[in-house]
């Protein structure tokens, strides 16, 4: 260790005056080196800073001695958002969690960066009020990190996604100032929306430390329906028909054998394994209008060839139909000891054309691939199943992985939906965004963090990097 | 004119052929000089180009003869966009209307910016669909000036502004790149969102030359209620009444007796001219939950004072009823020959609030202010009536102005809520933003537009200017 880096350290111990607070074990800083991602790092130091006045100095340090800084929430990432893949100081937000404020009248709420995801929801319920976005890591993921990803889930089709939701933020940038974006009113044109810039932006960009939520109300009723196809082409037809028919469901969710078929061996929920696909359908709203809906959408069902469609209105019948949905994901994971999830997204009616991608993809490379997704937003998640020891295997998954990527961009998709770019979609940016648009992605970086610290390595492809490597 | 500025002309002719389309009339020069705010400028040529590549060409030149160049729809802008303030360049989009195309399956609609935003409106209808925004001036503005300053209306509340629509840019860059930004899909998160970068950026950024839109299923029925009070503050209890019982009107607006006589002395409605305030609520959706709501809201006004509640169903009914709504601002203008339009913003609690400051303020410079507005979403109205050529007058009017601003600011909104800032609102962009918060913004521009040639003189206050100066 140079004598530089030791002063550095010692100088962060006067700002998080808590030693506990400051993490220096090898088993310590090993555990924060990795997400729901690939790859596995150790920082030098991990900080668990509580207010923004000691995220502000930790950043002012940093950037003083050009010491890398990666924001971190609960890490459930899976695109290596908060890796340290250049050490320095791992800085964890999840013991800001002071506030956690619903205003009634105005329908938001003001939340620490720490806050679980699921405890707003919870609090906004409490008071008769709804935080559409539902990433499936809610329970375990905070709100900084969903803001800093831009986390979606099945809602995203009639409610958008958490940016939709983001009103105002107070940001520690790069240099270590303290500002605030945005506010508390819904519309605001004054100068550039650097909440939405600052949203997604994976924590290349500063810190959140406050942010702002809208809410909206709860809505009054819900209503559950399960359709199960023999085709998958069929399925697809069926989601557009609902669509067409002026239908606006809260989620429309899609299921293919493999995965129905995961999640029956590994917690049988009563999916009939041998059906091609199901599609899961939530609406939202007024009693009486979920009614007519309800029928319609049935009716729309069969008529496109559904085997069978299934409608659940008590909550508890409901829960259990989305309980088995959100099975997919830990079953799918059983099937082999590494899961690889994408979330290539495709204009909706691109969807059955991605399928015959995916399945080529499929054949061509003798792979485990499974889909499942939201496909009332075109956002689907195909899941590549492999064991990252097999190196001979895991060549053939990064290539698939690419054509996957090629593919929705040639849909007309973006690489990433709703898991960010990270450290694992960088080759492909140029692909999608053209020389002219990635350089003007990169002059905000380097005009908001001119020597490099936050969160380096994501986002952007590095010198030479043109393909993905997945093996270490 | 110097010899360099003379090169520069010349090139240009040479990149917009058609002489026409390059306007170099005085009595031209000076009819793009203006928009709906205050100012008069003279640019040196105005130029109509018809497509990207023109643009990419004119702004080639721009920069590397560091010529200012300003985008321009219709200019209704109401805070000084388009004004051309340093020379230069106005680059008028209006002739480029190539595209207006509707993808049914994926409800979305490509767009040239010269469009003007009702034809898109009456596009997607025709196809069953719905294009939410709404600003008062749909029928005259162009969609690339509405997505150029995030433009509003009174649909805020329920569906948001003109950005919550926008999915994807074509933008050329100050440098003359063009780039693409965002996409087709609802989820995107590859990279930074330039895309709501761009939206409200009053083209300080780039010249945006082509749009894609997101639309909703159209709501398959509406109810418009008009609610009389004879106390302002009753009224604001009934807004909030309203909300707080889980209803979420498409539109809310309030109107105030200053208006209600206004439009009664130019176009009578039959407003009842001893009101103190007016409330017209929409409410679109389901028949059979609008049917539920409107007994709802009918009660809720009732009870909390209203002297009269009125419901219209029929659809010609209801349009006079919004009609009357769109004839405050014309009728206003017919008091006195100057009318100064404000667009602060609060957060909807503090309405009843800044009512107070707003007649404190009237008061205390006995000036002619009356206030209609979005009150479900906070946004107000507040409408100076003058006349610019008594400059005793004015020196009031721009004090009474900038406490306008400072209230809202106090109150916990924003400076603007949907005219953008433009020429007028600089001076007080550091109050809101703080001196870091502007220093971020202003980044951004520096490093897209590192010769200052793209809309300069706009967003960002000038060296020196502290306060709002309205007088030429």
């Amino acid at each position: 260790m140079n004598r530089l880096k030791k002063k550095w350290q010692k100088k962060l111990e006067k700002i998080i005056k808590d030693d506990k607070r400051i993490l220096t074990d090898s088993a310590d800083l090993l555990s924060y080196g990795f997400d729901g991602s690939f790859g596995q790092y150790k920082p030098e130091r991990v900080v668990q800073p509580v207010n923004r006045e000691e995220v502000a100095a930790v950043m002012k340090l940093a950037n003083k001695y050009s010491i890398p800084v990666y924001p971190r929430g609960q890490a459930t990432c899976l695109s290596g958002g908060p890796l340290p893949v250049k050490g320095g100081i791992v800085l964890d937000t999840c013991h800001m969690t002071g506030q956690l404020s619903i205003d009634s009248e105005n329908l938001t709420a003001v939340v620490s960066p720490g806050i679980l995801t699921s405890k707003i929801k919870e609090a906004a319920e409490e008071k008769g009020f709804f935080y559409p976005p539902d990433p499936s890591s809610a329970h375990v993921s905070t709100i900084g990190g969903n803001v800093a990803e831009n986390s979606g889930g099945p809602r995203g089709l009639k409610y958008g996604v958490t940016g939709n939701y983001v009103l105002g933020l107070e940001v520690v940038t790069p240099e270590g100032e303290i500002i605030y974006t945005g506010g508390q009113t819904i519309k605001n044109v004054t100068g550039y929306n650097l909440t939405q810039l600052l949203v997604g932006s994976e924590g290349t960009l500063g810190v959140i430390t406050e942010i702002t939520l809208r809410l909206v109300p709860k809505p009054k009723k819900r209503v559950s329906i399960l359709s199960v196809f023999d085709d998958l082409v069929d399925s697809g037809r069926a989601i557009s028909g609902v669509l067409s028919a002026g239908i606006m469901p809260s989620a429309m969710e899609i299921i293919d054998k493999h995965c129905i078929n995961a999640v029956e061996n590994y917690k049988p929920a009563g999916y009939p394994t041998d059906a091609a696909a199901i599609i899961l359908i939530e609406l939202d709203g007024h009693p009486k209008a979920i009614e007519e809906e309800s029928v319609q959408v049935t009716d729309i069902c069969k008529e496109l060839g559904a085997r069978t469609v299934q409608s659940a209105v008590d909550e508890e019948d409901q829960k259990s139909l989305w309980e088995a949905r959100k099975l997919v994901s830990p079953a799918i994971a059983k099937i082999k000891p590494t899961k690889i999830s994408e979330d290539a997204t495709v204009p909706r009616s691109k969807i059955p054309e991605m399928f015959e991608r995916l399945n080529k993809i499929r054949e061509k490379y003798n792979i485990e691939l499974v889909v499942f997704g939201h496909a009332g937003d075109g956002n689907l998640h195909p899941n590549i199943l492999t064991d990252k020891r097999d190196t001979e295997e895991m060549k053939c998954v990064e290539l698939a992985v690419s054509e996957i990527f090629e593919a929705a961009i040639d849909l007309g998709g973006t690489l990433s939906g709703e898991h960010g770019i990270g450290t694992m979609k960088t080759p492909f940016m140029e692909k999608e965004l053209g020389s002219a648009g990635l350089e003007m992605m990169k002059r905000v970086k380097e005009s908001w963090d001119p020597n490099n610290i936050m969160n380096p390595g994501k986002i952007f492809p590095e010198k030479g990097q043109t393909k993905l490597v997945l093996t270490e």
